[in-house]
């Protein structure tokens, strides 16, 4: 049996992930491999980290991607970080800080959570106030949740834990290029992204930077690699970090003029994420935010016209994912599936206690885009209809189509 | 400041890897991106599997890739199956032997590295009488050593371990697409593949597989994510895997037809890795081999009809991979540097014990084509004479050129 060359099916993808890529950056993808230690290549790398820098809004040395999913760069800072017996502080508001004290938990940390209803975020008091009275040393915590569609304020919690010598760490996966986040401003000692979301590369690597307080703390821990270790080295690391893989400290060596030989870096990811992040910082970082604030005033305008509701407390909403209660007597996946099949649109259903109860639009970096807007809102009704909900026939297109005429007069993508 | 776009200079890459890289495959990483879920993706994951057995000569059900670069498998390989006081016996012949006790040892278990002189092989006698004096749990080893260009017979050893009762588990990265491996026939447990070098696909990926006596200790280890286990899930994983990325249970139950959410699965690579797979099988595996050893033929006789010596004990030589010794009083690392500068011709230099004293020339996929080999031995003597070496003028390339002719009498590529 012979396998056909693929020829792939064209989607408008509305979820908060993977999104589109700009055909800018796809094509990227097809420039020839240069070796890892080409200096045509290391030239490459440095301008990544330089990017990074700018878009985290960071004086932070290290800047630069771990070659894996977003999940590969969470993990790698806390394991990079934690310590058995750390004390890691995880305020939970939705799935993905139930990842986080799912990965400090492996690493060891005595971990202490405290929830928020999901659909909400944390008052920074009452997260300043488990700082200051359990005294953890690490605080761990998402800033844009995609399973609620809700955003945490940082700064505030960034100041009680530099005060309170903690560190900080922040799941910033769906936000950063989307989203304002602002590292040094806000205290933040490590954060990771992810370029599937808002930075619209394709998934497979986890950008991330850290300060001198992290940078500290992973030289302590240092290990050589077996075969260049003498005897001292071997003995002075009981604390050593448990994953060669994730180690920044080798990394680092890795993304330094040393370029020490770790791993065996993703060329052509990497040409993707140089040309993904050239595309934001020409974009403007806070042209591209108001874009995305744009977009999403027409998205929940049109969708309250149909008569539908927004999920979640509108004080906390993150403005690149749309959480929308599915109507009483509607099947959510059966609305999904049509709007795929016959649309070729994807939306997102949600986890745990909201699975069932919401669909999440996400608008982020090259998806976010009027013409998939308008797409999304025609057909969504159609599919509503169709499956025999109450919806205000006409409303959320005309809605939409009045907001952009009125707002821009012409075009403005 | 504004950022150019990209300009990436031409280069004839002949190293151990990365390697060049197909342009059908390239290309193919500029198809626009799918969602996960989607019925159109999950049906090339489907298929991707089923590749990836025929490649790996198996009938394990789990033969998948992790997202991440070669030694990501590795890891997430060892990680998944070793608990902490677990004996695992690493023979080590070259750099590569090294990284595979640097992971055990990290994860906890007791090493026991027997060593081979770099560019030899173990007698695979030697290695059955250790595992029947030790008993280990795990034989851990390389099946082809880039940094020495030696290639280790394994069907005795895996014999032996499955007589014992020993699980073997092996890095083929440097071999998988390029000379023969046969996962069920050598008794091996656990494989792990590397995309970037003989299978000429980007690095970023690591495709492995297992079979059942792997599986079985991975459904003994289950941890069940943070957020929906029950107490008793929580009690009763003591020997819970510690990496979350790398636990083979998780990334299982996503590439089953549970498709339970993990990672965001890295779509481009994804495409590239079918792509890339189905030019190999198309190929056809045995014409593939063959068309390895039917260059490297041709390159080592122009070396040798140079005047330069090769490295390494002859009847352990990797095709895909040739030393050179470098001669007295020529600096390799100044060669390498005009060849590339000059030439646009990448080779490497090796590492430890070697380091300074070989060339390592690759001969991997869709880098192993008549016109690099003839290329670099044009170029090698080109600047070896510029450089003041001693060789044999015009005899390299004359010896390879009547190769070529006279064995094809016409284009064979």
């Amino acid at each position: 049996m012979s396998y056909k060359e693929l020829d792939m099916p064209r989607r408008t993808i509305l979820t908060p992930g993977p999104v589109e890529v700009d055909p800018r950056v796809l094509r990227m993808m097809s420039a020839p491999i240069l070796g890892q230690f080409d200096p045509a290549f290391t030239t490459i790398m440095n301008e990544v980290m330089e990017m990074l820098r700018k878009v985290f809004k960071t004086k932070n040395k290290w800047a630069f991607p771990v070659d894996g999913t977003s999940r590969s760069g969470i993990e790698a800072l806390l394991c990079s970080v934690i310590e058995p017996g750390d004390k890691v502080l995880v305020p939970v508001y939705g799935r993905f800080g139930h990842l986080l004290m799912e990965i400090c938990e492996r690493y060891g940390a005595e971990v202490k959570a405290i929830y928020q209803e999901w659909g909400t975020v944390f008052n920074p008091e009452e997260v300043i106030r488990e700082i200051q009275e359990w005294k953890p040393d690490v605080v761990a915590m998402v800033h844009a949740e995609t399973s609620t569609g809700c955003m945490q304020p940082l700064k505030e919690i960034g100041e009680s834990c530099r005060k309170e010598d903690v560190l900080l760490i922040v799941d910033a996966v769906a936000s950063v290029g989307g989203v304002d986040v602002r590292v040094d401003e806000w205290f933040i000692d490590g954060l990771i992204a992810g370029t599937q979301k808002c930075l619209s590369i394709p998934s497979g690597m986890s950008p991330l930077t850290y300060n001198e307080r992290i940078e500290k703390r992973i030289a302590r821990r240092k290990k050589v690699e077996r075969g260049i270790a003498s005897e001292d080295d071997r003995t002075q690391n009981a604390s050593f970090i448990k994953s060669n893989y994730f180690d920044l400290g080798m990394l680092q060596d890795y993304w330094s003029p040393r370029r020490l030989n770790h791993h065996t870096e993703a060329t052509s990811m990497v040409y993707a994420l140089r040309e993904g992040l050239r595309l934001v910082l020409n974009e403007g970082l806070e042209e591209r935010f108001e874009r995305h604030r744009y977009h999403e005033k027409a998205l929940t305008a049109g969708i309250k016209a149909m008569g539908l509701e927004l999920f979640g407390d509108p004080n906390a909403k993150l403005p690149v994912v749309t959480c929308i209660k599915i109507p009483e007597g509607v099947d959510g996946e059966e609305v999904r599936r049509v709007l795929l099949d016959m649309f070729g649109i994807e939306i997102a259903s949600s986890f745990g206690p909201l699975h069932g109860k919401i669909w999440r639009v996400g608008t982020m970096g090259y998806s976010c885009r009027r013409e998939n807007i308008l797409a999304f809102l025609g057909a969504f009704e159609a599919v509503l209809v169709q499956q025999g909900a109450t919806v205000q026939k006409g409303a959320g297109l005309q809605k939409a189509l009045a907001y952009y005429i009125e707002e821009t007069g012409e075009s403005k993508v």
